[in-house]
Parts: C-alpha cells; sequence; structure tokens
C-alpha cells in the first residue's frame, strides 16, 4: 500500500491570496462599475517590460538554438560558467565579497531554492522563522515534517516565531530558545524593512556560536536605497561559515515570467553529520542540483547575463527608480491620508499600520470597497501581521498617483 | 548546531558520466590526433536545431516580453491553461484517453519531476525498481532516507530492484516481494525496450491489487515505431487509479537545453494516510508545485506549445525519424559487426551485448581506443547492465553512418 506525505495534511489550505481572489471577485461581480477602475497593488509581482539588453540577447539565444552549429542541449545542471563567472564578478568580487564562481548555483527561482535546501539539511533541526514572513519559510517546513500542527492563528508548533515589530524596527534579534536554521529576508518581504550592519553582525555572531545556520533571502537587495545597509550576508566577516544566499533576477531584473535566480553556498559552510561530524554543505547542494535538476534554459541565462552589460545594468537601474518612485509616491499618499508608514525606502513594499481598531482583514475591505484598489492585509503573513497592510509598488506610475490620490479620500 | 541530511553521504559518487569524462580525458590527452576523430554517442542528449515553429513561437514569446501592454510576470505554477489544454488534448483525448487539462503539471524537466514526486509521498513505501536503471530514480530515493548503504555492486539496501534481462525483453516482472511504489521507464534508457500492452496490463493489475503506484517514466515515448505498443500507462485500463505518468518535451522536441516536461496526476489516484485513509494525491502535487515552484519561463511555454501545431508536429516527426535513421544505421553497424543487438526500434538507444568475456568498462575501452567512439557501459546503469553498453542515435547522420562503419572494423 502506498503512503503519502502526511504532513502535507498539516498545511492550511493557502489561506492568503486564494482568500483575496474570492473577495475580489466578489466585489466584481456585485460591482461591475466599480470593477473597471479596480487597481491591484497586492501580490507582489513586476509589470514593466524586460529590459531591451534582455530581450535583445535573448532573440540571439533563440537563433542560436535554431542552428545545429550553435544549437545548446544539455547545459551544467548549475549554471553556465559564464553566468556563474558574471555573477560571482559583479555582484560580489567587484564589491570586495569572496564569493567563488563555483559556489554559484543558478536556479529557475528563489522560491523554489528556499524549499529546495531542506533537502540537503537534516530533520531534526530547530527552525526560526520571522513574523510576519514569506509563507514559502513555513509551508516546506511543513511539508518537511519539521513542525506539528497549525493553532488557529495558523502559528505552527514546533517552530520559532521571531516577532517583527514596531519596536525592533520589524527586524527580528536572535532569540533566546535555541535554533538551527534562522530564515532571514532583508529588504524585508512583506514589512519592506533592511536590516542594517549592527543588526546582521549580532545574527552572525550568535549564528557561530550555536553552529546554526542562516537562510538569508536577498531578492531585494536592488531596492536598498540607503547607504550602509548590507546588501549581501557576505559582507559581514564569519557569514561564509554560517550562511547561505539566495539572490533572485525576478524583481530587478523583471524576470517573474522569465525565471532566473541563483544561491551562493560557501565551500566554507559547514553542518554536522548525525554523529557530530561537521562536513562542508556545498558538495551536498551540488549533488542535489546535479540528481534533482537540469539547468536554467540557455536562452534565459543568455538573457540573465545580458544584466550585467553597461546597457543592462542601465536599463535595472531606471526600472528600480521607476518602483520606488512609486514607492515615494505611495508613502507620501498613505502618510498625507493620516497612516503610519514603513518601508518603501529599501523596498519595493510599504508596510501600513491600519487606523486604530481596525483589523487588518478589514482594512482589505475598506479599501477594496472605498478605493477599489486590491492590498495584501498582514495577517495573511502572520500573527504579528495583523494591524497592518503592504501595498506593492509594482504598478504603473499612472497607477501609482491615482492609489496615492485615492488613499487620501478614503473613510475608514 | 545546524545538522545536514546524512542520507547524502550514502550516494556513491556519480560513479558513471565523471568516470567516462574521466576516461575520455586520459584517452584524448594521451592521443590529440585520435582525439580528432572523436565520436560521443555516450550521453543521452539530442543534437538538431530546434524546430522552426519552436523557434518562431520564441521569438514572438520574446518580443512580447519587450511590452508593458504584452508583458508576463509570474505565471501559473502549473503551467498557462493554453498549454496543459494542448498537452491532454492532443497526446491524451485525442488518442481516447481520459486525462483532463488540469491533471496536466507543466514543468522544467522529468528529471525533476521524477526527483520531487516523493515529496509527496511517505517515508515508509517500498520501492521497486529495475535493474538496469535510470541513475535519478534511485539516487533520490538515497537522499530521502528510504534506503541503507549501496553493496559493492552499488545496490542499496532496502530497495527492491527488478531484473530486466534477455529473457524477459529487458522488462521486469511484477515481483514476488512487496512494493508500495514502482519505477517503470518504457521506452527504456538504458535498454531501449519497450513494453508491450500484456506487460503493462499485469503491471497495473499487480498494482490494484497491492495498492500500489507505478510511476511510469514515458520520457521516449515519441520514438516508438510499432503498432500496438503503448505511450502512455493511460491505455491500461485501471491506470488512472494507480499511475502517474512523466512526459518530456526534451527528446523530440529538442527541449533539453530549453527544459519543459510534464506529469500527468489523475484526480482517480489515492495513497494512504499513516492511519490508513485513502486520500487523492492530486491535491498534494498541487500543493507542491505551488509552494516550491514557479512555473516555467512563458517564452519556453509558448515555444513547447508550438509542437503542436500542424507545422511543429511536421518538424518533430522529421526529427524522430531523423534520430530512429541513425538507430537503423547503428544497428546495422553492430550487428554486422557480429554484435547481438537490442533495442533501437521504439526508443533511440541501441543496447548491445558485449562479446563474451568482455565486460562493459573493458568494452568502453575497447571501442574508445579501437573505434575513438565513446558509448556507456551498462554496468553503470546497475548490476544487471554488466555485459552491456548502450549505444546513443542522438547524432547527425554522417556521424552514424561513421559509428556504424568504425565499429565494423573493430579488433575485439
Amino acid at each position: 500500500m502506498a503512503f503519502l506525505n502526511d504532513n502535507y495534511l498539516k498545511l492550511k489550505a493557502g489561506y492568503l491570496f486564494p482568500e483575496i481572489g474570492r473577495r475580489v471577485k466578489a466585489f466584481t461581480d456585485a460591482n461591475p462599475e466599480a470593477a473597471k477602475r479596480l487597481i491591484r497593488c497586492g501580490i507582489g509581482d513586476v509589470t514593466e517590460a524586460l529590459p531591451d539588453a534582455v530581450v535583445k540577447a535573448m532573440h540571439k539565444a533563440v537563433d542560436e538554438m535554431a542552428s545545429r552549429a550553435t544549437f545548446k542541449g544539455y547545459g551544467p545542471e548549475q549554471g553556465y560558467d559564464w553566468l556563474r563567472t558574471a555573477i560571482a564578478q559583479h555582484e560580489f568580487r567587484a564589491k570586495g565579497l569572496d564569493v567563488a564562481d563555483d559556489e554559484v548555483f543558478v536556479s529557475d527561482g528563489s522560491k523554489c531554492d528556499c524549499g529546495n535546501i531542506l533537502d540537503i539539511l537534516g530533520s531534526k533541526n530547530k527552525i526560526g522563522v520571522s513574523d510576519p514572513v514569506y509563507p514559502v519559510y513555513v509551508d516546506t517546513n511543513v511539508m518537511a515534517g519539521h513542525t506539528g500542527d497549525a493553532d488557529a492563528n495558523g502559528a505552527y508548533a514546533g517552530l520559532v516565531y521571531l516577532p517583527c515589530t514596531e519596536a525592533n524596527g520589524f527586524i527580528p534579534e536572535p532569540p533566546k530558545e535555541h535554533v538551527d536554521v534562522i530564515y532571514l529576508c532583508s529588504p524585508n518581504n512583506p514589512t519592506g524593512a533592511a536590516a542594517t550592519r549592527a543588526q546582521l553582525e549580532a545574527w552572525v555572531k550568535h549564528a557561530l556560536a550555536h553552529n546554526a545556520i542562516i537562510l538569508f533571502d536577498a531578492a531585494y537587495e536592488a531596492y536598498i536605497t540607503e547607504p550602509g545597509i548590507p546588501h549581501s550576508i557576505y559582507e559581514i566577516p564569519g557569514a561564509r561559515e554560517c550562511a547561505i544566499e539566495f539572490r533572485s533576477f525576478s524583481k530587478h531584473g523583471g524576470f517573474t515570467g522569465t525565471r532566473c535566480a541563483y544561491t551562493v553556498v560557501p565551500k566554507s559552510l559547514k553542518a554536522a553529520t548525525s554523529s557530530g561530524e561537521m562536513l562542508p554543505l556545498h558538495p551536498l547542494w551540488n549533488r542535489r542540483m546535479s540528481t534533482k535538476f537540469n539547468g536554467v534554459p540557455y536562452i534565459v541565462q543568455r538573457g540573465a547575463e545580458a544584466l550585467f552589460t553597461t546597457e543592462g545594468k542601465a536599463q535595472v537601474t531606471a526600472l528600480i527608480e521607476h518602483y520606488m518612485g512609486n514607492a515615494r509616491i505611495l508613502s507620501a499618499g498613505a502618510k498625507a491620508a493620516g497612516l503610519t508608514v514603513f518601508g518603501g525606502v529599501n523596498a519595493p513594499y510599504i508596510w501600513v499600520k491600519t487606523p486604530a481598531g481596525v483589523g487588518s482583514w478589514q482594512a482589505f475591505d475598506t479599501i477594496l470597497n472605498g478605493a477599489n484598489v486590491v492590498i495584501t492585509p498582514g495577517a495573511g503573513f502572520g500573527s504579528k501581521g495583523e494591524g497592518y497592510f503592504r501595498i506593492s509598488s509594482f504598478n504603473s506610475r499612472a497607477n501609482a498617483e491615482e492609489v496615492s490620490k485615492r488613499l487620501q479620500t478614503l473613510k475608514w
């Protein structure tokens, strides 16, 4: 008799985005006229065209696939050398960070990597996640059997939740409880907060002291505008001995529908066998990628490579300025509406406090009905997200300006 | 203290293709002149250009990504509806097979899916694999902790190996031992054998009787030339209650470097919870794909869709005829050389018996040194592969003809 993985049955049924979809549909069905002016600032998906350098590179790559002399079959599972080198050189070594080409593993998405990384980690690790949190960190641990059941708030037994609050600037401190693996996301989704150097130094010190591993999600690093905020965990001495970093081309290169990301696994990073022997994780991840993955499409890797050209870099800068311009407009609008606003400075997300006594789902309904704008209720990201909502600045300039205006006319 | 996944330490260090690479390098370093005439018939990678219909569709899709009005961000994790429909319609329903659009999950590769499917299965299943076998089936089970250590032949304790021999036409019979999950690959890699309807009926009957699940890898189904050989497990009544099917665009669409495949999970397929309750697997796979995957690139999905156009189908037929023409030439050459030959009729692989007393690695060395041709030694696929070698027909016609000639002049 074949058995299924019981752990999947512990998962809460995709509570957040399906519920948003249900409420939006009910609203648009009941209000066809208002539906026409609906603006979506919910899901964090880019809206602008791919950079021209990427488009050109992908056309060229498609042409290469059209001729047997230049056709590409299976590539290296870890990514082509020219892309691994471009990443290591431009994103790390040019900035004084010690990352070797073969410590970079090209993949089809940070979401995938954040989930798949658990393949190479043991089953007895105590897992720390922030609250609120990107749901994939939690759900993949549930699937892997690292948790018990969820409580009424959706918090799973066995996980260590690290509160992100106004008091700590939405960056969690190292916990008193024991943790072996910690997920940190900076700049943060959903709060838009970015960890300072001192905060990351405290985390690296904690991880080294406890032989813990930091899974550092830097998918939004390109949105950092303030000087001094680390773009990489490897800016912190000692991080090569305790951290894996996830990066993506999705948010700054516009690759959400094109799919390319990468993960850095330093060769100096070790973890323990059951018997306590410390061994490097790099060969395990290399084996995982070789055995359960077959590389990113050649065409897509050529597109990603083009982001590192002079032309590509300028186009990425323009994209980020566009979205961060939206963030400033949305922040200003929310402030002018009398709301308390966080984030939006080093991240494309605005984290807004609901008016006193208004729950985050109630805020969702008010904004949908009163402004015909879709946002994301903070409670969907965890219990500490209650009392907040997230506005995404991935949109056209016109939509950002319109949302900013509507927020100011909203009656709470 | 963070723990690693100890099961990875049981893995034999990629014994097959790295060892081939080592021997080829030693040979070419020592024989620079002979190296110039080296022909590779080892790894099963396609060699011909992408079909023109695919190239056109991908250029069009790249152009769509270049304009914000037609830009595509995140797509459905399961694949775009238009591709799921095209697959279900052309590959199954047009052939009288009952597969719904939403039972088709588009992915970036069958290798990935064959490994990832273990995510949704329990840890107590007894696993059956053929011998010889595609190494990914075995290695992913080792990683998941479903085995003990390997013996001197590379066979892992805890797996049930199903011998594929000349006597059973290289298609294993259902075993006497208990198995919960069975991997079947037809047409087979590496032996090139294709299961008959009667053989698959026996497997489906066995699986239904034991509430077992068949993981049916049909990546090479497009290469079947003999009438009456099933292309899909769903041609067998009852298979919708016991089988998952893996399909790929890699081998017939030339997508090894472009990456698109799909897996069919029927809604009527159930597996047991720990407490013995039978539940459908479809929602679990849907959740797995939603949580740990973010879809195949839009551009690539448009390319795959083009394979189902009239133009695309004709171009696929031409590609298959090219490779199967090579297979006939290679088979004939090996036979003329006095060798006993299997496969090559319903699959692009020729499975050749080594001359009496010659081991498969010895055959590898003889063919490399004597004919300057790289093949794959059968022992690399499992102990029952000893005494055989695999010739891939993925090559140019000129190379296939040259290899055919060289085999006939080889001194054993």
